[in-house]
């Protein structure tokens, strides 16, 4: 068991980020309380069900009172409305954090409306699944993830230092960037890998050709391997689409110039075109594996999990 | 154990496919002699230490005498030489088939070198992994995947049938389809993710505003799913773009119309075209994992396999 770092915890949004949160703080001992708020009855009830905190309230602006902690986990497009519903309710001296997938424009949407007498620490853990909801959530989904802080200028050390032991605690690994760059490096390692494969996905679905159920049946030969980002939470997905849209415009207009590269080396048979950068992307896998950042297993393991 | 389906067979190609194919045949017991063949000395002798086979020869001339069933598993490219190779040496009512994961331009490749007497039914296991060459094939890699006969008109459905049970034997599901249709249905399952894979890495390895060690550091948000389609073999992709080129070509052309309209949104904000899409593709995967086509577990079961 770990000790108690923080008295009392508020969660806004209990999604799979939020209740994987509550999951780890509940099995490490992490707080005295865990106060759990969400705007949809429906899920709170859930939530309740699951026995993910101490107390449970649709009011943000209760669920904050008296906390020390506070982790708003909710879609990126609604941050200001809950740092509006949140910030006359903050105790001084609280920490407000948040894990959304930008970084600058929750820093626009939240920083606005802090109190000066609490620290507002941006995190970004980058951790989760194609799964959403309150029962999708786990214990160690953290583990041997990057936590990205993007703190404002003149961020009190103290209280960043409280919320990486916090962050260790669950198994992450911290970094800090400044805003700009963590929108540009998610972007291209996180933003256009989604948006591609949902691009890809719904090009299929959308055949002549080729029936539905043919894309369903043969789609171990690779295709399968896009479906599973494409199977994400459209609510978040698309708050991420438009609030980091200049980084992911810029990724979308270099991948499309490539493409078209590539295309016109297929169209003219240039083979050794098509050899030269089909050998350079095989480095980058191995070393993906090598960095631990994935499982050193051919086809993800799924043989494996196969038998 | 099941019983010998062919006296002799010949593997020309020992790579993943011909390595798997071979290793399944030893532990079921499928033949009784199995000649292998590859143009590489250093893999022959590779495929000698795994003991994969009874025989071995650099020459596919060679290895295919007296043969009952030939199976080729080179990159798609190589057919027509190793079809010219071959042809002067096949036993009459001996069955000679292949993996290629193209089947118009393997027709056109193998087809008109093929004597009257033999039975040439081109086929295509759709299984494989990231990896490539003798070490990477296992038993079992066919297991519960499709196996496409695309046969010509007046195949023999005797030499068909045989054929069929020796696949189902490894544990393959049997489709038919002819070429063309096969070609499309491929472009989309498998080569266009394939080359979409290829190309977003590539887009990756070249930005200057994002380092390589930062793409890797960060890859688990999505970009890492990519990476693995990435490291498949050069020279097996750089055939497959060659060889079906058109059915390649025009996939790309409505992948790129789309993520032309999806860019659009983004840059509009219109965020109910992006809902609508991210919505919908969500399903697809749904019906995979229902079809039994992928593993039923959050992120491909990594976690489960990280523990």
């Amino acid at each position: 068991m770990s000790e108690i770092l923080f008295d009392r915890i508020a969660l806004i949004g209990i999604g799979l980020i939020g209740s994987s949160i509550a999951r780890d703080i509940q099995k490490l001992g992490l707080a005295r309380e865990v106060v759990i708020s969400t705007r949809s009855a429906e899920t709170l009830k859930r939530a309740e069900e699951l026995e993910l905190g101490t107390a449970y309230t649709t009011s943000a602006a209760d669920a904050v009172k008296d906390a020390d902690l506070i982790i708003v986990s909710v879609p990126v497009g609604a941050s200001e409305a809950v740092a509006r519903q949140i910030a006359p309710h903050l105790k001084a001296g609280a920490i407000v954090t948040d894990v959304g997938s930008t970084k600058a424009s929750v820093i626009a949407q939240m920083a606005p409306h802090m109190p000066e007498n609490v620290h507002f620490i941006p995190g970004h853990p980058l951790a989760g699944t194609e799964k959403s909801g309150p029962d999708a959530g786990f214990s160690g989904l953290f583990k041997g993830r990057w936590c990205i802080f993007t703190p404002l200028p003149g961020t009190d050390r103290v209280a960043l230092d409280r919320l990486s032991i916090f962050w260790k605690a669950l198994g992450s690994m911290i970094d800090e960037m400044d805003p700009q760059h963590h929108d540009k490096v998610l972007a291209i390692v996180s933003h256009l890998p989604h948006i591609i494969a949902y691009n890809i996905v719904g090009t299929a679905d959308d055949l002549e050709a080729v029936t539905e159920s043919e894309v369903i049946k043969y789609s171990a030969s690779g295709f399968r391997d896009f479906t599973r980002l494409a199977a994400s939470d459209p609510t978040m997905w698309r708050d991420v689409c438009l609030h980091n849209k200049d980084a992911i415009l810029e990724m979308l207009a270099r991948f499309s110039e490539d493409l078209a590269y590539l295309q016109r080396a297929i169209r003219w048979g240039e083979g050794d075109k098509l050899f030269e950068l089909f050998s350079r992307t095989r480095t980058i896998r191995r070393s993906i594996v090598q960095a631990g950042q994935d499982v050193d297993m051919p086809d993800f393991g799924r043989h494996t999990l196969d038998k």
